[in-house]
């Protein structure tokens, strides 16, 4: 490990500070491998997932407080799926060396990775996730592989796999918004690349922050298990269409959207809430005896649909319109091209 | 997710099988999270590693299979080195699209990717390991993160932090292979940059051996807590000199070597066997009084010198040779440089 690194893994060790009361970490950043003690009658869920410079994020449109943010919630956002209660996060980051300088000679001028940092801390704090490990390298192309472990109640983890037919489909919050906001982010950026992110007007504030500031379910995630209701569930990370069709595969299950029904964001459109991705809402299923409250923590939970039967030669996933029922394709967000 | 990395993570999951018997594993690859449920009173140890081309590793020197194994055991290593039981191992990897595509037109003709996981999951069949998630992304530079998850008995993980004056310092096989053996892989690639990696000829097998196929010392560090002699240990990835570094850091202590105690390997240096990193062998530290046997599961185990109290203004390490006492300064390998 080069000085650099060594210097930069100290700053993260401080900052990831000590674990908080009643979570099970033993040991974290500073050793071979971080400790890890689940409470009695609880497994831990895992998960990891890779965000790239030029795929996940533009350095010339994402602040690095947004890049640094939207790492952590794409983990969070699966805890959120499978009904675990976040415990500890890991961070592999492979970073050129010009982001590890501060920007600019002023005394007091931070670098990208502290303000990455500011992102990602900020968000673990909200969600009592301490950074518990992760590895630094100098690279060439920006890189961050986040890892989420979280605890959940033996054999009561919420699966893909559990829905059947009859069961009801619902999702938590707003569709499309994510999508939509990155559309008004790639406008503000304009063609070609830039040397820094575009400067957010403050009255699209609101209209970015679904895209640029994601807020895991996490809450939403924990009610799912806890009332037994669920009978499955992932999150909304690749777009509804998409997701769905993960969904159906793993059940074995067809379904029936109603797009009347759909809980589209107000600056969406419903192709956006259909198939736009990095929305990080939940989608769940749930038998038509369950009593499903209108929302959960402060966010709406919609009916959109219901599960059916798979029958050969008939679509996995129909959309139902004032027009009448349609084959829904899986057109999932591609996120950036290269 | 896009067609492509849909058909390698379907690859990936019917190649990473099932979870063998008395392995915690309860839900592998394909919901969003894997779900692992550690036997009574064990607990979990977890680390996580980065691999980058250009960094860690050449497209145009290492044979796909010798980078798949080398980013797993980079990983187990770590594990061995608190004294866990390698459990599941989750893989994020970031490829350009060409190597993920078959090398050549011929039928049968199999991709880097292919390659890369026969090499990874070769070495994690040895270990028991089951490949339990991961995330794929395309990326025009090839990184690859690996995510270990290890168990041990609750309380009895070795730490860096527990080395006191007085007791000895070991470690395990020989000492400066991997960098003789890269730097025999650089001569034989040539200078500049080539299509493909350099045919090795047989009788380099074994001089190349410990660079491109290091041996993790699962069975070795799995010895160390079980006799509950070992006070502190790590592996040896920087390099002896920056990594007893790391353990007198940690531990508060400083350290004597005694250069005519190292097992420097047979094609190796002196300064290779101090600085040379990624022979990914166990250093540990053993009061006096403990048996450390000469060999564990085959594999040398060596007294090198002892850990001695840390006093101010003397060096933490020191070099005893022929010629007297010097200090023994951390310069660790840098791999490659970008």
């Amino acid at each position: 490990m080069e000085r650099g690194e060594l210097s930069l893994l100290r700053e993260i060790r401080d900052r990831a500070g000590r674990a908080p009361r009643g979570i099970s970490l033993r040991l974290g950043i500073g050793d071979d491998c971080a400790l890890l003690a689940p409470r009695p009658g609880e497994e831990l869920a895992i998960t990891t997932d890779l965000s790239i410079a030029g795929r996940h994020f533009r350095l010339d449109w994402h602040q690095p407080e947004s890049v640094g943010h939207r790492t952590l919630a794409r983990g969070l956002s699966d805890l959120a799926a499978m009904g675990a209660r976040p415990v500890a996060a890991f961070l592999s980051l492979g970073l050129p060396r010009s982001l590890t300088m501060p920007a600019g000679r002023r005394s007091g001028a931070r670098s990208w990775v502290q303000r990455f940092l500011d992102g990602l801390l900020t968000l673990a704090a909200i969600h009592k996730t301490t950074l518990a490990g992760g590895d630094l390298s100098e690279s060439p192309l920006a890189v961050a592989d986040i890892v989420l472990v979280g605890a959940v109640p033996r054999g009561r983890a919420v699966l893909r796999s559990g829905a059947h037919p009859g069961d009801l489909l619902y999702v938590t919050g707003a569709l499309g918004g994510a999508a939509a906001g990155l559309a008004r982010l790639a406008e503000l950026a304009g063609p070609g690349e830039s040397k820094r992110p575009p400067r957010i007007p403050k009255n699209l504030e609101a209209t970015l922050a679904p895209h640029l500031y994601p807020q895991p379910r996490i809450a939403q995630g924990l009610w799912l298990p806890r009332r037994g209701l669920a009978s499955a569930a992932l999150d909304l990370s690749d777009g509804l269409s998409t997701d769905l069709a993960h969904l159906c595969e793993e059940s074995g299950v067809a379904a029936e959207i109603e797009a009347a029904l759909l809980p589209i964001h107000s600056s969406a459109t419903l192709a956006q809430a259909l198939h736009g991705g990095e929305d990080y809402e939940l989608l769940f299923t749930a038998p038509t005896a369950a009593r499903v409250p209108r929302s959960v923590a402060g966010v709406k939970i919609t009916r959109i649909g219901r599960i059916v039967k798979l029958r050969r030669g008939k679509p996995a996933m129909t959309l139902i319109t004032p027009q009448g029922a349609q084959p829904l394709e899986a057109r999932g967000w591609e996120h950036f091209s290269c």
